[in-house]
């Protein structure tokens, strides 16, 4: 059996490797009109992706998941509608493949510039919600990579009906229909396999819980864009702007709680704690914050929870935020270089040179002055969408679009010229 | 004695750790008048470095080394007069650190660019040449990244004495010491242990032969810029100018032979291979360049060795070249997508639409029109300085210089901006 599914993915990864080579080349406009082809199908498919999505949701019950995560696999006609716009934005966004940049003429005559091109194989390992499905292929097709994908056994059926809709797609624009394959098979021996098969793929892009990416980093062979945490710190400053500073820490942690871009822990000079702590601790009670804090923060917040050290190294996920005062910017930096996981950090401040020093000296993949961390999203940034966050230094940095699934090469063109 | 190389290292990691947060936020000029400093040490430190440097020699002869090997050891005064001249070089190149591109406003009204940054700490990792110690230290520098230098054990007395230099350089700047680190030690076990500490060290980039870096990538749990094999092709199309096309084959395999960016493989088209093999022979004979060809070729070459299969997957680094007469674009394409090794690869054509194929067709970290691939190179691309050439597809690929020891951040700018 295993040794079954060894050959099932070796034959996966050729395949894969075979149809980069004719993504690699293919034209904008056919990617394109393969976009809109599977955003097509899946629109007219809608009964037979339901039905099998049900199947799904069947199982999924019986084997007890919970509510949240059969709510997260049901694809309801909304979330259909949804998957075909989204293809249909990424046709509209232009190609990275192909674009030329810096070409200059050198002494010796030659021009030398660099051109953007595909990274060939990319292999995604996700968890349940089977949009991703969708999203993956769509940009991995438009940056002309070939992928495979390897989504939650529990969405099983719900995967398969959308790779039918994906191939139909691909066919009808004369593309491979291998440069997307989503592995048919529940065996975790499959992943095992996609994680060394580094002469096939490019780069792994997991999408899941911090435990998935962990086992994934720690077995894999092959370069992985990912993070892990997003321990994200606003910094309110004592030359901060008040109203600014309360409605970007409320921002930050409350639009949403379970995001990796939630602000986690809120810092604070001492200067402006007073004005700020107590009002700020009004609002966080209303929408149900728990609030952990340093001893200064406890002083001016008397519900406040002491926070532990533990605290400052924790992505809550949740309504819960810990709080420090600090006696300004060198502290709040200190801290942030200590417990930051290199996510997203603000500060909040009219100071110029304060802003331009936090935006220089902090070395996280989103730095910002003014504004909530909960903007650190590749919709937001203008990539037109992202297939995750890196919190890594090298290739992608911060959120991850078309862009970061390609590389550039460089090119030379010449007339003759040769080195003396 | 393990344990205490062990230890050795955690301090030298902890301590390049705690300098890259200095290096990363040191003002150009700081940098700049470092690497000066340092020149002028090393012009005036000639006689303490040529003593050292003696040592080194006189253990090689002891020990056997090749004439080759010492005279890559040696340290000449136009040797040292080079190495400060190209940290000078280095100062005047322009500071990639800061520099933010791409900064735009978004509908949200926050406008959101990429800022450069080091990448924090960078291993290197090379063997004889002890001019390495300084071009590496000066390039690191320059970029803002600490870095930690292993040399080989031959030149061990010749490294210390240019740390002594570098030291002092980034004294009198008042740049912390610790930003150029040269292992002390020759124990094989400070690289094991060095290529383990991905906490402090962020890239590793090998300077050596092959077999050293297949040893450090086996081992390596840090990234790797690297490349194995230079195996790269020149393809001379039937719309080739004659001339050009006999110029750059016989400068791309004869300028220098034991390079990585010579050419091993010459590709001829069929149509032009009676105007084109004949001649070449003759000017390869004379440059005592032996040939290896296809059945094709030694119908036109009569001295012409017969080329196996292995001769196609071969870096000779050597007066030895691989001749293969082919159909025409398609089938060079094939020949190079199977054997290429991914560094460099040229088309001589007057084509226009061929020259455009094969520029977006070959997936190499080079591809040129009708220039030598001896070109693939830092200083030839107007990289200013070279650290090594990568192959791979995530981060830097072909020549890497400044900016490839950097990475970069996202920087968002707002005025209070929230999510809503």
């Amino acid at each position: 059996m295993i040794e079954d599914i060894q050959n099932y993915m070796t034959a996966v990864g050729e395949k894969a490797k075979r149809a980069s080579r004719a993504m690699d080349r293919a034209e904008t406009g056919h990617k394109d009109q393969a976009l809109l082809a599977i955003a097509d199908q899946i629109e007219s498919g809608r009964d037979r992706i339901k039905a099998e999505n049900a199947k799904d949701l069947a199982a999924g019950k019986a084997r007890g998941l919970s509510a949240a995560m059969l709510d997260r696999l049901e694809l309801t006609d909304s979330r259909i509608d949804a998957m075909a716009e989204g293809l249909r934005q990424i046709a509209a966004l232009a190609d990275p493949v192909g674009q030329v940049s810096d070409l200059n003429y050198r002494p010796s005559g030659i021009q030398v510039g660099k051109m953007r091109v595909p990274l060939g194989v990319i292999g995604i390992i996700y968890e349940s919600r089977p949009n991703v499905t969708v999203d993956a292929a769509g940009l991995c097709l438009k940056s002309g990579n070939a992928c495979i994908l390897r989504g939650g056994s529990e969405s099983l059926h719900s995967n398969q009906a959308l790779a039918a809709c994906i191939r139909e797609g691909l066919e009808q624009a004369g593309l491979p229909q291998a440069a997307v394959q989503v592995i048919e098979t529940t065996d975790r021996a499959a992943v095992g396999k996609l994680l060394k098969m580094d002469q096939y793929v490019d780069v792994i892009v997991p999408r899941g819980g911090k435990g998935l990416i962990e086992r994934i980093i720690a077995e894999s062979r092959i370069p992985v864009i990912k993070h892990l945490d997003g321990i994200c710190h606003v910094y309110i400053d004592d030359r901060a702007d008040l109203q600014k500073a309360l409605d970007i820490a409320f921002n930050a942690k409350t639009q949403r709680f379970g995001v990796c871009n939630a602000m986690e822990t809120l810092l604070v000079a001492e200067g402006i704690a007073p004005q700020v702590l107590p009002r700020l601790a009004d609002r966080f009670q209303e929408a149900g914050v728990e609030l952990r804090g340093c001893e200064k923060t406890r002083g001016l917040i008397p519900q406040c929870l002491p926070a532990t050290d533990e605290d400052w190294a924790t992505e809550y996920l949740a309504p819960i935020l810990s709080i420090r005062v600090v006696s300004g910017l060198d502290e709040a930096m200190d801290h942030i270089y200590r417990y930051s996981s290199s996510h997203t950090e603000a500060i909040v401040t009219e100071d110029y040179t304060r802003a331009r020093r936090f935006l220089r000296e902090v070395d996280s993949s989103s730095v910002m002055v003014n504004a909530s961390t909960r903007f650190a999203d590749g919709f937001e940034y203008g990539l037109g969408a992202e297939i995750g966050i890196s919190t890594d230094k090298l290739h992608a940095r911060g959120p991850v679009g078309l862009e970061g699934l390609t590389t550039q090469k460089f090119i030379v063109l010449g007339d003759g010229q040769i080195r003396t």
